[in-house]
């Protein structure tokens, strides 16, 4: 499917005119009006889904060649190889269309957002052909970065308003092993948030309106304190996971104690009082982001695609300095949950919002004005392979089950193959076959879910004590391996009820039923009544699960509920309702959608209040 | 606190620099830009405004003389007069502000709506003083429209995007007796939606977009088709109660079945399907207006203060071809909680939308950029006597309980004073007692709410059975009445639990407390743990009324509850949560916000599901 999406991906961007965008030997594509109009015309972020595109593409040419693909993607990066200026500055809408814009609002126009994605493109696209054309161009406009901003004098002390140069700086660090790249993302880390702010001495010199810069702007962007000092997560919702995640780059390179401490107070914050159950986060439409604790309505949550990817990201380098199960668990349920449901099963059409409840308007789209969802969610689900394991000098850690082999190379020089035979995550037995060419010690650590209760381990047959070998949530395993040791794994996927904290008034006498990561839902088209009629009682024990039709293996599980029937057709009555019996299905959630339109529910109401 | 809140109109008004617009001897106020930039600028619905208070003013003068707030009102009334053009054309916008806008576009710039409510004002204003000048100026403005809209040569076959001039018409008919008047009001009714539509034509003709005329557009304004053919009703509620107004308006003036056969679709329409349990209605902020059938979301809900006085305005005009509780306990139940919690208890502040649900956030203002709200509902307040009796030539109906003297006049010249004692709705008997000079013979009809089962009635100590004599829903007592007979009505205030229909999805599981004509609400001041976490059980019938110490007279329902509990302080849980029994205090939605600011909730969760 990885090729199938990334062609989609270029033929939308092509249809969008994007490339015409590039081409400096195109017409000019027009002009364009900052902040309204942009509808069909020139945007000013364009080059950073060029670049995710050619990430998609990399991922799925580095599982399997395609050489039309390829070759897609080399005619892109001719374009941007010509468009490049002799100093290194690259971004085809400040070149083409506003050079007058050039640098004059970092704030709000973007531009050292679309390096980053075309630097983690142009990485990706190293890694997974060998060729260093792209990486050359984006190494040279990183130069050109390093050159520009810092505190040294004639430098500029700003960074992005929106987050994403930190990270890409860290990948391109890591694989041209320069430091002045690393140094840089870590000095854009530092300087946000300081004293005085940048954004406002920013507008001030540019002549603009201050007060736009002011204080609920700050928080947009995540610039309202040192991040260090930050406790709560804030504002636009993609910007702050992409700024997490760069920060926990920045404390893994550089064994940043402070950094960590201030992430892990975020992750609480975030995980603990502004999560929805499906890992979607940023409740609200009109800032893109968050609100107030405990604030998660269903039928209008926003739970931007594009925010949910950014968590697996966070999550995903929040276990950059060791395996814990409290970010590898998270950043499962936003995987399967909340970011994978933006891709339809054909991989043809996407979702930007993430509603928990639905009356049947909600659907995917082919394409929209602001393209981020598509290629971000494509990027992630065509390189998930490199969020599934950890490896250490002597340590190799499953955080994600899944049909899959993996060459890893240990930090010591060893080699190891990892071939993981499972159904998972509809079912819960998992064999992994340890490929080693010679007998190797090594600690394997495979996660244990925190719903996994009664998850029991055995290697070669010998059943393992679970328990006290636990450590911070992965059971660790060391041994001098075999070739062609066994473990087995089993993980109960029992349903279970999940309710919210009181203080989430939305789920008020509601649960939401969860089977192993994946958080179910009852659609229209498998429950033909109003969805909120049913009432789920203690049916759960004696649910069944069945493989769903259209739906290839996927797992339903069929529940006795409650129907809830009121006689009265009037809009208001003092009838008492009945109840009946009745069965319901529940299907994945990441599912829905994908057959008849319909009506969607997360959060069933319990019985009992 | 009629006068009070009158001159606290005016002041506002003032402040808003309103008058400027009127005065001709003042400077010019400047320039507007049309749909964007309004803040602080001039509007074109401000004359509506000083018409609505003009307007609150005569009803206050009508129940007490105030020389000062007369005095006011005279000098606005000789601004408007300065003003007025030979022609008598008056609008201080489109003579002030944009001439070269006059009558160049019904749909958008409110211009006969603004005619509507000075002529409102001008009629009030009559009655209450004697004094004919605001009348005469309004009634040359009514002659100049007379002239120019119509089906004769030269004339237009318009009528206006915002819906008011219909009953303001008519209003100033029955006032001079000029049935040219009441048969432009006609014209209005009979032209809107026919086709072609006088919309999409005029803005043909005036070179303007005419996608933004088409069909959603239509809908807004209730052009979409000819109104004997409508029957959803839809777009933005207020112009949609002023028009149903008007519509009933003329089919008691002219005996028009058709009229009365549509409104009567829209009635059920509206009430059963679109309505709050407090008589709010339009639940979207994006049209001000209606959306689906059973979407009726309560956080979010928009349900301005404007449209729930609309819909008194409407329900008391079906009741013009004579009593029926259907329209009358609609009309007391938008008037006693959706309309009056518009306003603060001390006249001050004022509600634009009321929603449902509040997580302490929503507070009444003392001004609006569209200040249409605060005119309206204190005009209703000033005003609330003529809604209360209907008058027949031998019968007077009594739609409205409450504390007060009526003298009455009935179609066959007899005189009648109603003296009602009671402290209805905290308490529910009510006496009447009859004024009249000599023996008289007349029917008497009391409404009897469909909410007041047991209710019990007597003359003169004489119980009348109830229930065979009751037509419509009002007990009719026809019979030879002498000077000081007495009736005494008991109307039982049990509190009572309403579902709404399980279509409504928001309120699945959920019940409202009424009491009387009362919805009932939780207040976070008075239960200080969060309002989602209280169970309303079976508690009701062991429920205890208490007067609210700061609300004067206003009767509190304490009630058992349950609370429920859940020890985990977690985002989400599996634990099941405990119940603990509870006292809560429900106190008048309308009254809601009115002490310490905090949480509120109407729709309590019900034990069961």
């Amino acid at each position: 499917m990885c090729d199938h999406t990334a062609a989609i991906l270029l033929d939308r961007c092509v249809e969008a005119r994007m490339l015409e965008q590039v081409d400096i030997d195109a017409p000019n594509p027009g002009v364009v009006i900052p902040f309204i109009g942009w509808l069909g015309s020139a945007q000013m972020f364009w080059d950073s889904d060029l670049g995710k595109s050619i990430e998609t593409i990399a991922y799925s040419l580095y599982r399997k060649p395609n050489p039309e693909l390829e070759a897609r993607a080399d005619a892109i990066i001719d374009l941007y190889e010509k468009l490049q200026e002799p100093d290194g500055y690259l971004n085809s809408f400040f070149q083409r269309i506003k050079p007058e814009w050039k640098w004059t609002n970092l704030r709000d126009f973007h531009e050292l957002y679309c390096a980053g994605h075309m630097i983690e493109g142009a990485v990706a696209y190293y890694q997974a052909t060998g060729k260093r054309k792209f990486l050359d161009i984006m190494s040279r406009m990183a130069d050109h970065l390093v050159a520009r901003f810092g505190r040294g004098p004639g430098q500029v002390r700003g960074y992005c308003g929106h987050e994403e140069i930190e990270l890409a700086l860290v990948k391109l660090a890591r694989v041209t092993g320069k430091q002045a790249y690393m140094d840089l993302a870590k000095f854009f880390i530092d300087e946000r948030g300081q004293k005085p702010n940048f954004f406002i001495e920013e507008a001030i010199a540019q002549g603009r309106d201050t007060k736009s810069a002011q204080k609920d702007t700050l928080g947009y962007n995540q610039s309202h304190l040192p991040v260090r000092e930050q406790t709560k997560v804030v504002g636009h919702a993609v910007r702050a996971m992409y700024l997490y995640s760069g920060m926990a780059d920045i404390a893994t390179e550089y064994n940043d104690d402070t950094l960590t401490d201030a992430l892990e107070i975020l992750w609480d914050d975030l995980t603990g009082k502004q999560m929805y159950v499906t890992g979607g986060i940023g409740p609200a439409a009109s800032n893109e982001g968050f609100t107030d604790y405990y604030d998660l309505p269903n039928d209008t949550a926003y739970a931007e695609t594009c925010a949910s990817v950014g968590l697996v990201f966070w999550a995903n380098r929040m276990l950059g300095r060791g395996p814990d199960r409290r970010y590898a668990d998270i950043m499962e349920q936003a995987l399967y949950n909340g970011a994978i449901a933006g891709l339809s099963r054909d991989g043809k059409t996407f979702f930007y919002e993430n509603p928990l409840e639905s009356t049947g308007k909600h659907h995917r789209w082919t394409w929209h004005t602001c393209p981020c969802c598509p290629p971000n969610i494509a990027r992630l689900v065509a390189s998930i392979g490199s969020y599934m394991y950890g490896v250490a000098k002597d340590e190799v850690a499953v955080h994600l089950y899944g049909e899959s082999t993996a060459r890893l190379e240990l930090g010591n020089g060893a080699k190891v193959t990892l071939t993981q035979q499972t159904h998972y995550p509809w079912d819960g037995a998992i064999g992994l076959t340890i490929g080693v060419e010679q007998p190797t010690r090594f600690a394997l650590s495979l996660r244990i879910p925190a719903w996994a209760k009664g998850a029991s381990l055995a290697v070669n047959g010998q059943s393992i004590e679970l328990g006290a070998a636990t450590d911070r949530g992965y059971a660790r395993i060391e041994r001098e391996w075999q070739p062609g040791d066994v473990v087995a794994l089993a993980l109960p996927l029992v349903p279970r009820a999940l309710r919210a904290n009181s203080k989430v008034r939305q789920d008020a006498g509601r649960v939401a039923v969860m089977r192993g990561p994946l958080v179910y839902c009852l659609e229209g088209t498998d429950n033909p009544v109003g969805l909120n009629s049913i009432l789920l009682g203690d049916g759960l024990g004696r649910s069944e699960t069945a493989v769903i039709p259209d739906l290839n293996r996927a797992i339903a599980i069929d529940l006795p509920v409650l129907k809830e029937v009121i006689a009265s057709d009037e809009l208001y009555t003092a009838e008492t309702p009945d109840v009946v019996a009745e069965t319901a299905r529940l299907v994945p959630y990441h599912l829905w959608d994908n057959r008849a339109p319909g009506d969607m529910l997360v959060w069933l109401r319990a019985q009992r209040g």
